[in-house]
């Protein structure tokens, strides 16, 4: 059997396997929406078992981990937060497919304008996505706030981003199927960067013992 | 300090606690859309704080008794599924508190009609979102598949609201704000039914040690 830190290294791999195949269809499925390319949607459709296998995965072996050793603070602590971060990776995946069916749609329906903000928001939420897990993989909890105030600045674009959806729809009906269809992706996007900043507050509660969730770091260390 | 099992057992009943809380929730968003009721909306947001505090009270509480015990098997995989259904819980109040604020704006704006399919997903959702928890409570592995049964009515339920929504769009634009809340809302009932199905499989796994997602039972008892 491996020593107990070598599991623990094996256990954070795996997470970062994990969050690179996310990334991937995350990426692959902006590129289905903005480049309309149809071969990306596949790959994020191809993807999905991988990200699912490696979930379970994952999911067992931090069990295992809780169950063979008696893991104390920073090891039960990097434990808990696998399970968590993992959780909120395979969501991300789901949202990457979602986001992947939507272009399709988009591909297979009439052209519609206003698709400026939407690779905006992307690159966003993309940045977002890779700063999380920069800040698990570095502990850096300074990385992990970024990610945190990055958040409003999503949810104000994507409020914008929906009030010209909807000016567009009042403007022509024929446009209602396809804005519909870029409502969900942003929406979509807006739920990846959610889970960004889950993974974020993770690696609060990883690096300081914190739990900052719903108290904006009030509440005093564990 | 008190004994384990007792400790096991005031695990649950915060738990239980958390999911009675996050019933009520939906419940009163549910009403807040369909009775155009503002108190219960209103009840809602004063029930998230709480709903927060129970969920980190738990959290905490299932970490210290992974690092103060060492649990194995049938108690180890309470733990984790008991942090795995709070994080559910705390989506699904989430949700309500979506819903409710979508209430406050179809409150506010025109009355339009397709509200008939709105109370029949609602009542499908509620439903399942009780078994979920009872099956938790009794350790019922028979009602926990009947919730995985149920996701697939309403996933169809949802696509049918979507397009009567969108064709009433088409019709008349003057409807399409009021239309896109009650897509918000049915969007939003859709996922708690998704968190609902979650919790469904971590009392399966739970009960039978078996891992449900992904596979549909077809990996052997581990």
């Amino acid at each position: 059997m491996r020593h107990f830190v070598e599991e623990l290294e094996h256990l954070k791999t795996k997470l970062l396997e994990m969050g690179a195949l996310v990334e991937a269809s995350i990426q692959r499925s902006i590129s289905a929406v903005t480049q309309k390319d149809r071969n990306a949607a596949e790959e994020v459709f191809r993807n999905e078992d991988r990200v699912n296998a490696i979930e379970l995965e994952i999911d067992d072996f931090a069990i295992k981990l809780l169950a063979l050793h008696q893991p104390m603070a920073a090891d039960l602590r990097l434990i808990v937060a696998a399970l968590k971060i993992n959780t909120d990776l395979e969501r991300m995946g789901d949202l990457s497919v979602s986001i992947a069916e939507r272009a399709l749609s988009l591909i297979e329906g009439p052209v519609i304008k206003p698709m400026i903000d939407i690779p905006h928001i992307a690159g966003l939420v993309q940045s977002m996505v890779r700063k999380a897990l920069d800040a698990f993989v570095m502990r850096d909890a300074d990385l992990a706030r970024s990610v945190l105030a990055s958040d409003d600045a999503v949810d104000s674009l994507r409020t914008a981003c929906y009030h010209e959806l909807i000016s567009f729809m009042e403007k022509d009906p024929a446009n209602i199927k396809q804005a519909l269809n870029l409502l969900v992706v942003t929406r979509n996007l807006e739920r990846i960067a959610d889970h960004s900043t889950n993974i974020a507050e993770d690696v609060l509660f990883l690096v300081k013992g914190i739990d900052v969730r719903h108290h904006a770091e009030s509440r005093p260390p564990s």
